[in-house]
């Protein structure tokens, strides 16, 4: 019987799927350039697709992850995997990025440790990982890679770029860096800068792991890992992650013991025991000094650096926006998303905001998918179709 | 110049106070009875009182602290002592407080680091310090305590008590502990119960602690403290206690080097040198298994405990009741302590709820005192003068 339910799973789904790797900037002369001022390479970068690519090669859509999402967003890794990509839900077919029409990309981003170069990675002129001599990368480096991929997959123009979060700053730079590669951009719970409480959490979370005696200053591979750091900055993330009424809703001032207080330091909430969880988990499949790489990309990120207005920096974007914020979202809050829409708006951009009612916080984007799909769906069917109708016409 | 600045400061305050210990429960028959179901003692309580306490003894405010609070609410300690109590502005002549009128009284919490006797203190059964022995305590706990200095002190009836946060808490104890020994409460910034977010972020400040190898179980008196962890705790307190506009406001994203980012893990923002300061200040002035027991106590805290409503709980009060709540604040927001409000309300218990307009998060009840000012003194002039005319009438 479970074999069944896993195949339904399965069926469901894009279906099992095959990372992919490509290398990219591996010869002397061709290093990336990055923004803080060094050139880096080589960089390998993990890669999956679903659905197919068309002949015309306009049904492309790049998925970004957030910072510890990976490439694996949809499908399943193996018959017996029971974990699908983190997007599960919303890519495949009859899905808000419908596989049917669709040709979905999702690559994990640089810096990162799920398959892409970055601080775990082997530093080929040394031999060790790179740990902490891996460059400063930002969210336009990431982008300027998934620019050599979309390239290399031999895609001129996506027919859209979207994430959540992390994921949407590197949507919205992508309508910036690149605004003749996509009809439209997809930017979901995210800003045109984090904020300063934003920048203060993953400070925390940052030094949570330098203060953990196993960190060494990042040259802890092949030894004990910082796991007590990153489980610490993790639990700091979840608190994030949800609203003051999801945690309410989900636990209350449960006890994990139906005995009552327990007087003592043990773990005694529920709410605990979830944190606890979640850090220890986080441990076993990230690495401490890719949070450290990637919180510093998202504290970095800001549109309105440079003496620019967040209007003058988006002046040359071209894509049609939809752009979907959650009210419960504290983290990312919708007056932040709202503030793109506003820029993009008074450069007559044609753009759609939304703001979903949910009580999910930040998590919002990741698990309260109806109406996301229920919007991406007519989004980008409105975009395809009319595409469609051109081909047949021409 | 300095000194005649000093001196004025010293002239608007209550002057030059001197902190005052007086020791409980210290004959074997006769220890405190703990919420935990310990016995414990003897207990020091640490104490400051500003000015006079009249014959009839019915001029007395208890003023409660909040987590990192301790007895010295007003003036200085010296004539040199640049830094005055924690709420010097709230009390002292013509303040909300004020001490021509009023006798008022402030001591450090059961299980605190500022001279009442808590974790650091020294156990004299062993010669050395309860560190992590020292058993868990509750509000009602602090609040037991208190009553004890409160009839020491040879006073019946308080005319109010007061706190903001977990000062608050403890006002809302003593009217359901002591329904008959104040005329008023005036709870600030509080909640009848601690929300799971709030469990939430102390359960990361004391893990913390816990994972600095220096806390040493508790046991590092004599030896290096557990600095790291305290000041991580600090400064993930601080984000709560400030609110998201308040660090726009204060520190933006503004760089410390206005040379632009550095590309490295240094210290980088403002608001990141801010929180590490005040971490790192915290450390040399509060105990870090200190702080272990008092968050526990705000977690524990739950006035809809044992299976009776707020109502219920709050049904003996007999005092009249002003609540103060800030629109920023988010820690303990406004919507909890409305519910004292309308507890008491379908008690038809007299009181008063306002809730100010402050962008200074939770912080706010420390910082933004004009109208808390306006409210109190009012509030407390009322009652005070109503006294007075009975007086002269009896």
């Amino acid at each position: 019987m479970l074999a069944v339910a896993q195949q339904k799973k399965i069926r469901s789904s894009v279906g099992i799927v095959e990372p992919q790797q490509v290398t990219f900037y591996d010869t002397p002369d061709n290093k990336m350039a990055l923004e803080c001022g060094l050139s880096f390479g080589p960089i390998t970068v993990q890669y999956e697709t679903y659905g197919e690519l068309n002949a015309e090669k306009d049904n492309a859509v790049l998925v970004c992850h957030a910072l510890s999402g990976d490439a694996h967003a949809a499908g399943y890794h193996s018959a017996e995997d029971e974990k699908p990509g983190w997007w599960n839900d919303m890519i495949g077919p009859g899905k808000a990025f419908d596989t049917d029409y669709y040709y979905v990309i999702c690559s994990n981003v640089l810096g990162g440790c799920k398959g892409t170069t970055g601080p775990p990675t082997e530093n080929p002129e040394t031999g060790s990982p790179y740990g902490t001599t891996f460059p400063m990368v930002t969210v336009a480096d990431m982008v300027k890679l998934q620019k050599q991929l979309i390239d290399y997959l031999g895609i001129n123009q996506l027919l859209a770029v979207t994430g959540g979060s992390m994921g949407g700053m590197q949507a919205l730079e992508w309508a910036i860096s690149y605004p003749d590669s996509m009809q439209a951009v997809i930017p979901i719970a995210t800003t045109p800068r984090l904020s300063p409480q934003g920048i203060a959490f993953n400070e925390v979370g940052r030094h949570a792991i330098f203060a953990d005696p196993n960190w060494q200053g990042g040259n802890y591979y092949g030894s004990e890992k910082p796991d007590t750091g990153l489980a610490l900055a993790r639990m700091v993330g979840h608190i994030t992650y949800l609203s003051e009424k999801s945690m309410r809703d989900k636990f209350g001032r449960d006890l994990r013991h139906r005995q009552g207080y327990s007087y003592n330091f043990d773990t005694e909430f529920q709410v605990e025991s979830y944190l606890h969880y979640q850090g220890q988990k986080f441990t076993s499949r990230f690495d401490a000094n890719s949070y450290l790489y990637l919180t510093k990309a998202m504290d970095y990120f800001d549109l309105t650096a440079g003496g620019h207005s967040l209007r003058e920096n988006l002046k040359h974007v071209t894509a049609k926006f939809l752009i979907i914020a959650f009210t419960g979202d504290w983290l990312f809050p919708a007056y932040q998303n709202k503030q793109i829409a506003n820029a993009l708006r008074n450069n007559s951009t044609d753009v759609t905001y939304v703001e979903l009612q949910s009580d999910y916080g930040h998590d919002a984007f990741l698990v309260d998918l109806d109406h996301q799909t229920t919007l991406i769906s007519a989004f980008l069917g409105f975009l395809y179709r009319k595409k469609e109708n051109n081909h047949t016409i021409s």
